[in-house]
């Protein structure tokens, strides 16, 4: 299972509005259909969605028929910021357009340029699961024998190019021989916890219990849950860190329950140009992801709906951030300086 | 709108499973349809089950073609134990039961005792009312001109026989000239704020914005919510409070943050018996009211889920508990035995 994947002239993207009851995998050949597949969430996941912009970006080269590279660039550069508009809270998104704009705008040549474009996407690709691999052993400490660890949203394969930020921490750990149990929180609105975390981790028969988002801190208070690890969208430079809505609550209740309070993510989540996570840009998506579930209509008609998409949990919350080049313990005050 | 009704032979129940869609009210005749009622959530919300025990051992009375008072108490009896068992959590249940066993266990001719347990029945529906307005004459004050006031599930007219006990809290501040907002959170899984709360205020032109639950701490932090008020199943002795799961991590989050978290509910919910919240009984329904929402399966088939139906709230998160009879600010430490 692969949420995303480069296939020479077109990528093929695991469509994951339609799990976990169907395992569709869409291919595609032109860019804008992966700028849509980006805002309308068939690909979901910081990581991933860094990804699916840098192979869109490697595929718009190879379709636009211009030969003057002036012209070239100013397309490219135009594509660049639609993906870049697709969605705004995921850094990722935005280092990996960093990547392929440096070469857009740096190769002379317009064919070495579509190969070079192709060859970093695919490398951003590769990169992305190793990278994964080192935040899991960097990780894997803190998950202990016997533990029941709680995670929100997904960040597991589904999010990245395999493996997993947060989930990839719990799979290292299992691999080191250490029984985890996994306490999924559904993930309201858009139910990625029930949706696509139960899916990925019950396909790779690690135990998993589902739960609405609203039962973490009775299970915390009850000594059930253990831990919590969760992935990030964007971690400013003193660690507050954009997660998927939601997080902040459960960084509270496990801070209030004296549990230790996760953040696994890659070097490219963290944004340095941002003091603190007050300038983070929030998302804020349709509220008829909230009032309807699928075909069903939970709400009355014409009720008014907030939906932030994101929420930011305060460095003061957080008990580490792991990266693949090293963790940051008890990030308040200290910030994540010292990983650069 | 009425969520239950005494009808001469019959009880009319709102059917609360189909709201927002339909507005259907059922009429029942037979008490074992109540005990169902209960049982299915087609009427729910403490005040309200307590009611309609009420009224489904009233009918039970009726039907029951028994000469013998003895056996005639004997099966009354039976009767008020299937109500006890349709739901552990809500006290009020308890306490409606024990007033109508008073009248079963003490009233010697069969027909006295059927039309004395009808007025106990209609009786405890009026007293509600009455209830309900005297908790919101105590508890407005605590609701400021201005305030987006937040909920969770639904502790308005719908759980009650009218007016609320949280939402008649709101309902007097307004009725008080105050302009109040209400954010309803949508109340996971059974999403008794999205379907209930919504409409009953909607209906109400009650300002109303719906969030899903997971989002309540992201709005007080941002300082859009101001205040928390909810209902109660059971609160012990101490003040530990239980009701809607969801409501311990508000607490939380309100705490975090410097907001007030009321707790309104008529003394019938205080269950003296009980030194703390942990005695409390807490109910765990069908897991399939988390894996399916109405027709919709958001869930990979055969997951392990939990679903406890409600939470404790420790004393030491509510700000007061508001009851038709006086107010305990900060019952942590002293608990309620002022109200006796």
């Amino acid at each position: 299972m692969n949420a995303i994947k480069w296939n020479k002239d077109s990528v093929i993207i695991l469509d994951q509005r339609r799990l976990p009851l169907d395992e569709v995998y869409n291919t595609y050949r032109n860019y804008y259909d992966i700028v849509n597949s980006i805002k309308e969430m068939e690909i979901r996941g910081a990581p991933a969605i860094g990804i699916a912009a840098a192979m869109g970006i490697a595929l718009a080269a190879k379709s636009i028929r211009e030969n003057n590279i002036n012209d070239f660039r100013a397309d490219m550069n135009e594509i660049c910021g639609l993906f870049a508009s697709a969605r705004p809270t995921a850094n990722n998104l935005f280092w990996a357009i960093k990547r392929m704009k440096k070469i857009i705008n740096s190769v002379k040549d317009i064919n070495e340029m579509r190969k070079m474009l192709e060859n970093e996407a695919v490398k951003m690709y590769s990169e992305d699961i190793e990278t994964n691999k080192k935040i899991g052993r960097n990780g894997s400490r803190f998950l202990s024998d016997g533990d029941i660890v709680m995670t929100h949203c997904n960040a597991g394969s589904l999010a990245t190019a395999g493996y997993g930020t947060a989930l990839g921490v719990i799979r290292a750990a299992i691999e080191e021989g250490k029984k985890i149990e996994v306490f999924a929180c559904e993930t309201r609105p858009y139910l990625q916890g029930a949706r696509l975390t139960a899916w990925e981790l019950q396909k790779d028969k690690i135990p998993v219990t589902l739960i609405t988002d609203n039962m973490s801190g009775h299970f915390m208070k009850e000594g059930v849950i253990r831990k919590v690890i969760v992935g990030a969208d964007r971690i400013a430079s003193n660690g507050d860190t954009a997660n998927k809505i939601g997080t902040y609550m459960h960084s509270v209740a496990a801070k209030t329950n004296n549990i230790p309070f996760y953040v696994a993510a890659p070097l490219s989540t963290i944004d340095t140009s941002l003091a603190s996570g007050e300038g983070i840009d929030i998302e804020e998506r349709s509220i008829d992801e909230v009032v309807y579930i699928r075909s069903e209509q939970i709400a009355p008609e014409g009720i008014s709906v907030r939906h932030p998409a994101f929420d930011v949990t305060p460095a003061e919350f957080i008990s580490a951030i792991i990266t693949e080049k090293g963790v940051i313990e008890n990030p308040a005050g200290k910030g994540v300086k010292e990983l650069f």
